[in-house]
């Protein structure tokens, strides 16, 4: 028995794939991923129309599916994440129907709770055999963890394993069980595993950041919560990476033991499990190659669950025992609400992700951004989009002040802590008008009454909408 | 975040078990399994009734649930295996509801399908956080894999983590994700990790067992299939392990490198496996001690779910590729039906396991067994009951002979090359008559009009009934 077939287009076949299907794709090869553009210039070829993409990020390397867009092949997509390529697109009115945003959590979630339904998965394996055990850890193109593909895996009605190194059955230390896999495809290559390494990766050197990562780590000190048993999330980003750094220097000085890290992961949390600062790592994705070789090597860097990382379906989370996550934003408002989907001019480039996940779950949820970016202030009256609610973020650092939501009738304690610590506490009006004070008041974006994306929130429920540019 | 509780009974109060629910277990402890007995009288005495226990398999050790069933705390009994004990008094006519009998693969499958229905489930975990993240490969009642839990986690409305290894969350290299627990108990003992070496698992000294092992080990390698890529199960049982080594012998001679082995690990298959005969062993439970080592330590010793095993609800199960499997029989009738339900006599001391899910997968499905057992034949017109349908069986080896089964139109090649390869082939009447030669025409059983067991098939439909002993 055998599951493997010639190519790409005999899968597309062999599944039954249908005009108005939903097909889904993970985006562990991040912005070095072939598969997703592969697949749909096949299911172009084979003449498919009116398809919904949900993938779990869509990156700038997915342009050509503004193509398809265009073609009718594609009509609904849906994600955690989208890069600005495709988001600009779709903020000029590219799509008839509003692209559907998600969580890391309840992207998962939804597909178990039987929310959000996926005819077709194509599973873009690094490592398989012919009866579609699959993991990320091994191959010329490892990505390490293959967290996200679990749920699109376990809920599709049909699941494809595209690889590029297939090995014999059955695969040692696979991660996806042949049980969910229908047909295995063996391609000349997945994606090029350079491009994992997306985004910032690298700590900081521009002096506003290391202010900022300094500010940060010294927030989480005073918070209380960096002892024994302490565990946190950082993403990639240089002064999150660089707050790393310090908050590891300060574990390393007072012998602290943390439990969990989380998160993407890079080598920065790598080299923190591996000098005794958590007892494992949590890894729903890696974030550079540094973490691909340490979660094939290392039994304590585990691959984990979307589900697992973030989910609201399960009976429990990891971001539920979180003690602190590090967050980015573009814009921040009055009420702590956060927009990472947006620019501040309105056009997509991002996404959720985990952001509102962590937020909901960490017992200390700050921000990290600059006072002033691309000219603009971070904190505004009203986010263009929230993508976190306000009510789930505790702090917001900046370079030039730190505001403590005190706004939901918490965190008291921990601004006077901070206080205490002699840390520059202000309040998010302070930094509002601090940031008008260098940059000006920013003129407000002009947006038509099309809406072009639906922001969900981890529980299902609509969150905000985001509206075409003028 | 702690979903510690501080008993079985308050965890049974919080999962709020109701009167007439399904409670259900996994049999890793085997023969020296504390839980479920601990589990039952905690629940008597909070005075619950009508309860159905749904266990992977009934163990003599668990002989107390003849008292909860006499006195109405158990109303039903569904398993894979019901050892000796309990057998006997349910033949006695112990239960109004007869026992429901399911295989190793059709369990989870009709847990998965929606046709058995677990409320609450009670998981036995040698090492657990306080989160539910748990494992078998740790602690002092390691029982190695913990295959057949998976789909009670996953499939129960509640679940119940009971373990006497209590670890800082998160959990290093946990089997069972959290996301399916609702409490964790902990206790003193959760077992006796000696009794999971219960049954037979030496190679016997035995010549009548070495006579049967010489010939069975001649089969394979006369069938053809003993070639690289070569996968096998063997179970426990001193001719069987016999066999193994004798397989293992040819496959070191000839240098041939096999895929997988699996089933119920012994020493032997790990000893299989360390020399080089297999790439890989799928361990959906340990039968020895030096499993339970191998597993914690080789990542090519892998820990699969009963439904990767032999499951009929995912794409594709393990046995689905298996090459040879060598399984035991306490009868075996002209149609090459097979029982391992009940002794001679009637009486149930055992059950279906893996046996038909595997004999339905192997390429060549083998009966080892002695020619006559307690002075009664092994051949008979008709099986007391039929475990596994004639139409999956292939060979039958026993210490007079060989019996090839070409009734179901296949393995007219087999019987031409084991006469080739100058094995004793005889005709399965020839085994019949030549064991009524020695032992004489047996009685008769006197069965009555009660059924006291339905025996269902991996596919979920009925297999046979057991009826009681007058």
């Amino acid at each position: 028995m055998s599951k493997l077939v010639n190519s790409i287009k005999e899968a597309v076949q062999k599944v039954g794939l249908k005009d108005g299907m939903t097909i889904s794709f993970h985006h562990h090869m991040r912005n070095g991923d072939f598969v997703l553009n592969m697949v749909l210039e096949a299911i172009a070829e084979l003449g498919y129309k009116d398809l919904t993409v949900n993938a779990s990020s869509v990156f700038d390397v997915h342009e050509p599916i503004i193509g398809h867009v265009k073609n009718g092949v594609v009509t609904g997509i849906e994600c955690n994440y989208m890069g600005g390529k495709v988001g600009k697109a779709i903020c000029e009115g590219l799509m008839e129907k509003p692209v559907i945003f998600r969580t890391h959590g309840g992207r998962p979630s939804d597909m178990e709770k039987g929310t959000s339904h996926i005819d077709v998965a194509f599973i873009a394996a690094p490592t398989a055999d012919d009866m579609g055990n699959c993991t990320g850890k091994y191959g010329k193109s490892a990505c390490g963890s293959m967290g996200y593909a679990f749920a699109d895996a376990m809920n599709a009605d049909k699941v494809v394993v595209i690889t590029d190194n297939l090995v014999p059955h059955p695969l040692v230390d696979f991660s996806i069980s042949e049980i969910y896999v229908d047909y295995v495809v063996e391609v000349d290559q997945i994606g090029n595993p350079a491009g994992i390494v997306s985004g910032t990766t690298k700590i900081t050197r521009d002096p506003v950041g290391l202010k900022m990562a300094d500010y940060a780590a010294k927030v989480i000190e005073a918070s209380g919560l960096l002892k024994d048993g302490f565990s946190f999330q950082t993403g990639a980003g240089g002064a999150t990476l660089a707050t790393a750094k310090y908050v590891q220097d300060i574990m390393l000085a007072k012998g602290i033991k943390g439990s969990y890290g989380m998160g993407g992961i890079t080598k920065y949390m790598v080299e923190m499990l591996n000098n005794g600062c958590f007892q494992a790592l949590l890894d729903v994705q890696c974030f550079d190659l540094d973490a691909v070789q340490s979660i094939r090597e290392n039994p304590k860097h585990m691959e984990v669950t979307a589900t697992h990382y973030a989910g609201v379906s399960g009976k429990s989370a990891a971001v539920d025992n979180l003690d602190v996550v590090l967050l980015g934003a573009t814009q921040v408002d009055l009420d702590f609400g956060v927009n990472v989907h947006t620019d501040s001019n309105g056009y997509i480039m991002g996404g959720s992700g985990g952001h509102s996940d962590t937020a909901a779950g960490a017992k200390l949820t700050m921000i990290i951004a600059p006072l002033i970016r691309a000219r603009l202030p971070l904190v505004v009256e009203k986010c263009l989009c929230t993508s976190t609610p306000g009510s789930t973020v505790d702090v917001v650092v900046t370079q030039r002040g730190i505001a403590v939501n005190t706004k939901y009738g918490k965190n008291q304690e921990l601004k006077e802590a901070l206080k205490k610590a002699k840390l520059p506490v202000v309040e998010i009006e302070d930094l509002k008008r601090m940031a008008e004070e260098i940059a000006g008041t920013p003129k407000p974006v002009q947006l038509t009454d099309k809406v072009v994306a639906h922001v969900m929130y981890r529980d299902g429920t609509l969150l905000d909408t985001i509206k075409a540019v003028k």
